[in-house]
């Protein structure tokens, strides 16, 4: 960019100026440069600082051409921030002016501050993914279900285990809703009587529809429907079946090639529990009726027994003191609740409220899971760009390495929803795909759990009303690095606002079997090629268009949307994003495609 | 009483001043007396106005010892009143005094009153009751059944044509609730499931107890749990059953000597109803869709469509406009609704809020039921004094004789409740009781709806919660004229606030015992004399104790309660309401009875 006289050039994107691109493994060298045309003596520093460390000046050499570059070898596992200092003599005169990351801090073209306190820095991850998530993880195409609303298994749909004072829809074609007194709190709770012997009943469906991984929410007892608020960590819910049922589930689904990821809710526990036990449901002395309870240091008690810490204020969910040696030991110990439930054959675990727990018991469960089975994953719920969340005001590091091998990719769907319905332009689109990949490790990007909808979102038909652009999204979901996961019913084209209306019953026999082929479709395209799960993802846009390349081993994909209401031409050699494609794929650029209105194209090109 | 030098002594209770007692028939004489001591010279004359009409004046005729004395023969059915003016000629001045009903307006002992636009008047009952109602009614012991919460006949508790968007309690012993919106409006419906094919099953356990007589709420098609909104005249409601089966119903009921009443809600229909059909549940076009429907007359708009006149604001409960002949022939031309469901062997008919149909329309309903079965019986819900009751500024002729057997006597049910509680005093039930004896036709009084709760109630239990008052109330039930009723579950111990707690499920399998056998035995004693069903009933009291005499033809009873906490003595011959008693049956008053605290006592003697 122009700044007085001179032209200052970087770009975290391009290997001209950073190599290797994006975040690194600690003892690598990290080659920058930054070029600076039309100015006289000049001294370039890069100013590097780990985070929680001073910061460290580098001096740069001039090699010519106006570039100036520096070597460094990565340090520890951690966030790396950087920016550049230009140190001008002009007339006997010092000045300083910094180069640093864009207005947006989404990497990329660089901006010169004259205030170094304003300095926006680029982000450098260096991680430590010395196991990344297994093999099975990285191909699967996962599919959530939300138990008690997927399908009965029982002959004449009967209810199991009814809970008492609690409400049974009267037919399965209901839709939800919640039970509230005038004060917003849940009187009854509401169950379709979904159970594990239905999910079991419907795994041919999945197998038929590509499907190799569930994600289950949480299944062990609770009072709820979510069942968000354990009861007993160590058994299955009754209404869901039992401990042989949830064996003969994982039995079944290993047949069929498909592996389950159990829902981990460590945080808090039910008032309704085994521990807690405010309701007095179960015979042992729970946290809440008596100071003499085994668990009462389990809970954090500002007042007892009324005033206790619990998840953003709800009553029913008071926390667990996961700094409580017993409780840590009874969720990470020796036939405690991770080693009980991952010796049961399943594929690791998704953790419930990543942020609300801290790094060291996810460290815990990492470890504690890994024991009992070294082929299972590990991922966590964030909502946000999880390389570098601060979660009450701490940085967490999740995706460096020995905690969470993937996190849940709401930015994707975010990002995704924004564009197709045009509320965000290509090119901030491209910003925010590079920004992610840049950011995150690529072991980590490679493990997100991308889904365009769960039940704590809008589904995705919903955000997306448009058939096309609905179907481009599934398309981009199949086609992209992560582990995309289908939410149940979405595939049907279910719709839903938020909770309750997002959990709502599936409808059997009542699909849109158009949109049901179009999953089908894709994903048994993302299974037909590593490109997909493995290959390299380069973004780029031009006008409205977006794009991204998949460059697999023999053959790439070319991915190309055009979200429009009029036909798109797309001339990829005009395209941004793309100057740093390898010399021997530069036959890919060859070519226009037109695109008809609201479409979406993929192309196989061989390498 | 005094007044001035005078004593002045009329009582309508007592055959010294009024013979007949209470109510009579056209074309019967009807003598009054009044006496009047330590005056001088007097006229005195009887004021007699039927309503409607206006006042007569008859000079009273002195026959010595203070008596002024006349007779009248009554006239046109309708209701009467009556007061006594005293002329006083004193000193060459005029004075008038009238002598009406006391304060209280109960009847019985008079009051002076000096200026005339005061004076309470007497009221006098006549009636024309050419056919009373049926005896098996008047004999009966009824059980009232509120289906969805009685009793599920299916398998496994299957729930027979659940109502899409409706719910269905978890497990058979939750406790019942209403799902509303913050506006308080009922946004789902809640069924346990009770159903006509249960009542079935429970037959023997009904005739076991002694029940010869089953009232049913609604069971005509409806959206609600209750069926008050109904949908569709001529059809069961699918969740109940169906006509074959109601028919099998009134079949194995006729088997056991078991009669059944229906429920008749002819003021309003459901919104959700083949006539107004708002919903569009219906094919046909309803009043709601358009003006072109064929029951738009059937409703009453301010302004189309949405704003139409309904039961006490209840937009959900459109009014049907008895005056629309083609409704009127719906419900009673023949094959009409009263000829169908009359035909189909029912013993008769419970016509809700009888305060909001017309006099023509309930007689309309009583000639059609007579017409298709002679022996059925037509009752009403009124909830006061059915004698006098004004309605919407119109003074009702429901017990004239043309309109209702009876009527369910809530002041019955209260006036009990208050003395065993002990708000009231034992004479002023003995006051109330005799201004219900007094007022209401004998064969009204002998035919009305006894009931110690309903679905409009809060249970009697929880009403009296103290188990030998609770016992009393229900002996009182069963000894007193009027036909008794149980309200499902009273009998196993059921408590409940008002709607929806009084609605309970029936605790099959968690009934008192001691409290069912109590009502067993009261029942099989009910039906062991013809003193509790037709004997003369002759209230007394003293103190606060409480009792009345059960006259039968060879033998008599004698009911006496203490409701105290202390051991209380009664000596009939002290007791207050006795006076009157026949010469032949002295000898029931001798003797004295002890009667522990709370307790009842029930004596046989032969007459």
């Amino acid at each position: 960019m122009r700044y007085g006289n001179m032209t200052i050039s970087y770009n975290s994107h391009l290997a001209e100026f950073k190599k290797p691109f994006g975040a690194v493994t600690p003892g690598h060298d990290v080659h920058f440069r930054i070029r600076i045309e039309g100015a006289g003596k000049l001294t370039v520093v890069l100013i590097l600082t780990k985070e929680g460390q001073r910061e460290t000046y580098r001096e740069m050499s001039s090699e010519g051409h106006g570039y100036y570059t520096t070597v460094i070898t990565s340090g520890d596992a951690g966030l790396y921030f950087y920016y550049f200092r230009i140190h001008i003599k002009e007339d006997n005169l010092d000045r300083y002016v910094f180069v640093g990351n864009n207005e947006t801090g989404l990497g990329g073209e660089c901006q010169v501050y004259e205030d170094f306190t304003y300095v926006k820095s680029y982000q450098m991850t260096m991680h430590n993914y010395i196991k990344p998530s297994p093999e099975w993880y990285r191909e699967a195409v996962f599919y959530q279900i939300f138990v008690d609303r997927f399908y009965n298994g029982n002959e004449h749909g009967a209810i199991l285990s009814p809970k008492k004072n609690s409400f049974i829809y009267a037919t399965w074609e209901d839709s939800p809703i919640y039970i509230k007194d005038p004060q917003g709190n849940i009187v009854r709770w509401d169950f379709f009587g979904g159970n594990l012997k239905g999910v079991i009943a419907k795994l041919d469906y999945l197998k038929e529809l590509g499907i190799t991984g569930l994600y289950l929410n949480p299944v062990f007892e609770a009072r709820s429907n979510h069942k968000y608020d354990t009861g007993d960590y160590m058994k299955i819910d009754p209404m869901f079946g039992d401990e042989s049922i949830f064996r003969q589930l994982i039995e079944e689904s290993e047949k069929r090639g498909i592996k389950i990821i159990l829902d981990g809710v460590f945080n808090h526990a039910g008032a309704d529990s085994i521990y807690f036990n405010k309701l007095g449901t179960y015979p042992e002395k729970g946290a809440y009726q008596g100071r003499d309870s085994k668990y009462t240091d389990w809970f954090m008690f500002n007042n007892y027994p009324e005033d206790y810490e619990c998840w953003w204020g709800v009553k029913d969910l008071p926390n667990l003191n996961e700094n409580n040696s017993e409780y840590r030991s009874f969720i990470c110990g020796k036939g405690g609740v991770i080693d009980k439930w991952t010796k049961t054959g399943i594929g690791g675990w998704r953790l419930d409220v990543a942020d609300e727990i801290s790094d060291g018991f996810i460290r815990d469960i990492r470890t504690t899971m890994s024991e009992a089975d070294s082929d299972t994953v590990l991922i966590g719920e964030v909502w946000e760009d999880a390389s570098n969340k601060i979660a009450y005001g701490q940085r967490r590091r999740y995706l460096l390495g020995d905690e969470l091998h993937g996190t849940m990719n709401y930015p994707l769907k975010d990002n995704m929803i924004a564009y197709l319905n045009g509320s965000i332009s290509a090119r901030d689109l491209y910003m925010r795909m590079m920004s992610l990949k840049e950011n995150y490790p690529k072991e980590a990007f490679y493990s997100a759990f991308n889904s365009m909808g769960t039940h704590d979102t809008r589904r995705i038909r919903t955000e997306i009303p448009d058939m096309d652009k609905l179907k481009t999204a599934v398309t981009i979901l199949m086609t992209m690095p992560g582990v995309p996961c289908v939410y149940y019913g979405d595939e049907a084209g279910m719709t839903g606002e938020r909770d309750p209306y997002n959990r709502g019953p599936y409808p059997w026999g009542r699909e849109d079997a158009e949109l049901q082929k179009h999953y089908k479709d894709l994903i048994a395209l993302r299974h037909s090629s590593d490109a997909f799960t493995s290959g390299d993802y380069i973004p780029f846009y031009q006008g409205n268009l977006y794009g991204y390349l998949r460059i697999g081993i023999k053959e790439s994909y070319i991915v190309i949307v055009n979200r429009d209401e009029t036909d798109r031409m797309m001339i990829l050699e005009d395209a941004e994003g793309l100057s740093d494609i390898p010399r021997n794929l530069s036959h890919i650029l060859q070519g226009e495609f037109h695109l008809p209105k609201k479409s979406t194209i993929v192309k196989r090109v061989h390498n």
